[in-house]
């Protein structure tokens, strides 16, 4: 975890004392199972519940403290819970494993870190959508290779964005409730020493499904699920920041982050503004995504269980998470106040010299009944002078100017191919698509 | 592809021929939609139609050769199509770009891969149930950490496989729905010079959805989950095939691999019967795995795309695939052949003196009103004997003479905490969870 | 292997063939030191070497149909030279395991895979030397962030490519010799049933280092090593197809990939030239790489070994080798030929209205007595009236205007800060520490 | 970071406060160098170090409090040190970029840490050493596939691991060559505003080399090399600990990580030992070999820099470096204190039968003129019926009672070929190879 790159509310969910509650909440939810089956005393879940509610501190130093001579995180926690709730508490663990625990924790940590997640993927949803429909129709040149192509809109840009992060969501969506599962199902996963019900209950009140079958621990497929859609959604966010990138380029300069007045761009050079959020967000993609490998190296534990996938999720449970919901709350804050200029995307788009309409002269040469070959060759000998101009040329007066077009098309025919309204006539339509 | 790792259907999907067919079904049903709207004339549909009623030969080594020119694969198809149909042929592609056929086309290869390799996994899930079944009484003992921990039932062991498959089989019907969409949208996807109605018609004659937003390619995120969702599916195979080859081990040798008699295992030692299949699946898996990365870093292209994906895609498309669908296959194989040693098995479970007991003797203590830490020194006092002697020493008969302990525990009581079935008694609720 | 991403040179390193080529010498080298052992008759060697002298064909179908019935590949290889030597074939591979023949033999293959590989480098770094020195002072303008920065040379961009493969070659060189060693040591490396000077004689006959110790196999981390090389290596190729792709922009078109009469840009847009070359490079650098994990997860194999590795170089032994082969020839192509545009360096180097200076005049006003804080201001200020107008603005003009900076400096020392040549003196510097 | 995976020393590399004292140390050093050059007053690098002499302490707050409002972090660095300094401050920094400083930085904490892993590698390397002549005889089984194959001893074994971590000490040697170089080449690498000099002034002082062409930034190759290398380390480790989980396995037990007496293998079957060192070493290690691909991704930066770089460096420059400093001291923790039990490795070479010498009886068969086909089947048939039996019964009576053999070999001859000591007489020679 970097702290520059995370933020409290996703942070506080990764704490010692925030796993240290979810630790209680299960070893007491399971105590009441067990003492309404008849296991254990009723006192026992009694007395855990009224310490609770006495809104304990944890003293995470004094369970470290524990550890450090039983090398064992649940046994020091144990030990430490029943110092402070006293005799009654013996009862507590019956039939358990620690994995019970830790597994179910993990579930539960993931599973409020995706609704963060979620959460942030509605806020730049939101932002995209209404980003979106003000720019729905601005145009600007759309570019395959970098290179001009035809015109799109600013506004089917962001309709994009909002596609894929919608897409996201749905992933997301989906891969939560893959790891959101609870197992309370002892040392190999039998349920030997610890009824089926006390599991069900448990998951209930945490809100989780229960493990159908657990081998002491969930089986990792649902954890290198999860993290390889955290991989996809950071390589989206590499993708609208990469846009975002080369729009702010200075011979591009069509968008750029927002610039506050404090900031210094460059420590040598003052007139910069550089994208140093998009950058940032470009590095920030690398690293969530990073997880993947190791989170899929996680599966193969050996027989019922190794611990090799502990120290692993130990990095990657926080770092993926914390970096993620970074990452989109820093792309909404992008987006949202993204500075657009729609005067330059003009100047842009009209900077080839008509290029961009030759598709459709193309198309209508075809249509005129000139073969598919002729046509292409007799568009691509004018274009190449205007190309080879830089755009000092036009190449509608080109078309004008070569007998071999004119024999096929009217001025007036050529002229209504150089209408830019013509691109724009499916916007709605796509609009309607992505956002109905 | 390696050819040693590959079946004869997958392969076939990813064939030069293959792909060429698709091509010409996705301009021939988009010239058929041109047609209907009266763009083009309907006799070109028919010319398509009526010469691919021929089931003529596509001559690959032709359109390589034209392609050898005209460095354009879609150029190059179209103008051998139009050599074989004649002059009609000159209305396809009208408003289309390549990107339309080459991404549509790479959409229906990967919902036909992925339809195999649900088939796959449903003829796993098959096999796996069946032996789960057979073995679902089967003692064995189940280990973590390497290390003897209690009882299971090889059919847990094997319930267990079958519910990560199951999950892997829904994960890929998700990211099979993620890949099925067709583009046909134009140059920049904004349908400047094709009505969305054609991509509607070719979507619903391939079997598409349509894509929503297109910007000349269809978006990469939904092949970057496409591909992660099959290393997901590959670390459970590196799972399963790592238990195999525990299993088979010298000292464990609880189940093999099936050893057809012309096999040889060793061109030195003619006595050894080696887990090779197994370890192969677990390089295989590595290898799947390996798509995961480059397919995530081919969703940033630069606007409206860029063809930095398209190699990546002309080797893990394939390779991907098919290593995947012939690893299943191999998985299959082997589950479904797998020599187990039921004797062996129980031959383990005895060897440790008891120790897989212990559990059950520390609960009866502290129900029996023994401290938890007084339980836990009782037993491990006891334990630690055992383990020391290599299993020569039983742990019932030294905790029968522990006076410590039998203050607590009649012999009888002790006894009855010896008795293997009692693990199993939740097996039917187990199998009842995953199979029902 | 993508055959259009193949060149037949290196191809040929990983056919069957060139295989079963190198199993043989490895096995008559270690017959012919068995032989001057006394270990086997000298007849068993020659019997070998005269056969070999023949130019014999190698049937590889013929060993096909015997490995489908042993299913071992060095058996059934063993057995078709035996069909052909005759009786004194049974001498050969005498005390070794196959892996001998197997390690051994892909020793040699990545050693030859590698002196193509230097040899590709060796020629990019001739290209790209001859272009820096054409280009040592063509001024272009030096970015950061895509922001247009300070002038730099178009030869200075080209020396760093020149040291960055240098630096590759030197890594290259180095991780060649980390694979090239020879073991032939028996099943478990003891060396029980072979004398150690077999293996130093086959080693010095293919040039290749002994193995210290091997454990049946040769050890996988010298694999891993070359594997990660590799891909630091196709990272660099990204890193200059990167840098071509933003320079064939519309907006910069500073250069362009070499453009030949027959080729079609975009079945669309007639008029485009697309950098396709380097977004392929782009693409294939992901491949490269994407072969380092399984590399290094190959290093931990079971023991004395297991075979899992097997199969994961089959693939990337190969592909990796061959794609890096074809990329380097593809980049050593590019950089060939490549347009380069001066006078539009130059007209973008202008087009910010002397921003690019702006430094320069930060640290004369230091100089000049004017404290950080108050020249960061004073440029700053004028220098965003210059940003804003979108380089219709001068910025010598704007500070020769301003009468706070003319305190400090007269507009003689101000116009001496807008002299371009002030930015190349050390090009013969930096030159000579590349090229020396 | 993850604290319980980290140690001090290497921590504090990475500090804030050690950053910022190597920024110091290069902005006074480099101000001094041109004050030798006449460029800045020599008073300026006197009051520079006067102040250091003083051993101030860095305010790391206040530089924070600063970058929250400048949002850069060299400049609000400089700042603060004016604060501290005075007027005479405002020389510093004369010419020079931020990178000049960051990357700078960079290489020196970076060099740093290699040498603390060298130190560690050397400790291993020592352990490792003594540990294989303690069991340089110590016969144990070797393994191929998980199977018993033939003999070999423990520290060969041993020596195996020497000679690989022997290797990683070299590569890393050379990682640590390839990024410990100085940039003070100003904002785009052209020494435009600052002597060459001053930055082979700071390189001396800091004991780097001069970077020979920069771009702003010390080009990335030098770190994704040096990164991958940290992953083939990882790798090596991964692999020697899955060696010790598999030895200490419950029916292998040939070696088992020291036990100290306050610790609990598991909270509920208290007799359990489990090799969790180095069940943990092996996610670790997953977790060092994740930091190469995104270290080999930070590679193209666009033209002369962009800082997506950046971030990914702040994860894993700490990241792994500490990561992999904890576990290869962790290693040698569990490598000098390993219980290694020599009777239970003769027990596990004994439990076959004698199968494991079956190959040099097939290789005296052979030398008593039986053909290699036939010498195989008979020595396959009586290990098929030893095998079979579970080692119960013996490969040598087998082979007595067998006419067959006994017709090409003597009982004198056949005892002899199960002779253990004749499978070591080669350990002297891979012992000089490895250690002298």
């Amino acid at each position: 975890m970097v702290p520059r790159y995370s933020r409290p509310e996703m942070t506080a969910i990764w704490s010692p004392e925030a796993r240290f509650r979810i630790w209680f909440e299960i070893e007491a939810h399971a105590t009441e199972a067990l003492a309404e089956l008849g296991v254990v005393p009723k006192s026992a879940a009694k007395a855990l519940w009224d310490w609770w509610a006495t809104k304990p501190v944890i003293d995470v130093a004094a369970i470290d403290a524990i550890e450090a001579v039983t090398r064992h995180d649940v046994i020091a926690f144990l030990t430490w819970v029943a110092e402070q709730v006293g005799d009654e508490a013996r009862f507590m663990h019956q039939g358990m494993t620690s994995s019970d625990v830790l597994d179910t924790c993990l579930a539960v940590q993931l599973a409020r870190a995706a609704d963060i997640l979620i959460a942030d993927l509605d806020q730049l949803l939101e932002i995209l959508k209404r980003r979106a429909f003000e720019h729905k129709l601005t145009p600007t040149i759309g570019r395959s290779h970098g290179i001009h192509a035809e015109p799109v809109t600013f506004g089917l840009k962001l309709a994009e964005a909002y596609a894929e992060f919608k897409r996201n969501r749905a992933r997301l969506v989906a891969a939560r409730a893959d790891i959101a599962t609870c197992a309370i199902s002892g040392a190999v996963g039998t349920f030997a020493n610890i009824d089926p019900r006390v599991e069900a209950h448990v998951a209930e009140k945490l809100g989780l499904a229960i493990e159908p079958v657990s081998t002491q621990v969930i089986p990792r497929d649902r954890h290198a699920m999860f993290f390889a859609t955290l991989g996809v959604i950071a390589s989206s966010i590499e993708r609208l920041a990469t846009e975002i990138r080369h729009l702010q380029r200075t011979e591009v300069l069509e968008a750029e982050e927002y610039f506050s007045p404090g900031q210094k761009g460059s420590s040598a050079m003052p007139h910069k503004r550089n994208p140093v959020l998009t950058e940032n967000l470009t590095g920030l993609a690398r690293m969530v995504r990073s997880a993947t490998i190791p989170a899929m190296e996680n599966v193969a534990l050996w027989h019922e269980r190794d611990i090799s996938h502990s120290s692993v999720e130990r990095y990657i449970g926080p770092d993926a998470t914390i970096t993620l919901d970074f990452a989109l709350a820093r792309l909404s804050g992008v987006m949202d106040k993204l500075l657009v200029y729609p005067a330059r995307m003009q100047k842009n788009l009209d900077r080839m010299g008509g290029l961009v309409h030759s598709q459709r002269v193309l198309l209508a040469l075809t249509q005129a009944g000139v073969s598919r070959e002729d046509s292409y060759r007799l568009v691509q000998r004018n274009a190449m002078k205007v190309w080879e101009s830089d755009g000092a040329l036009s190449l509608l007066e080109l078309l004008k100017a070569d007998p071999e077009v004119t024999a096929a098309l009217s001025v007036e025919e050529l002229e209504d191919k150089f209408d830019l309204g013509y691109h724009f006539q499916q916007v709605d339509t796509i609009f309607d698509r992505v956002f109905a």
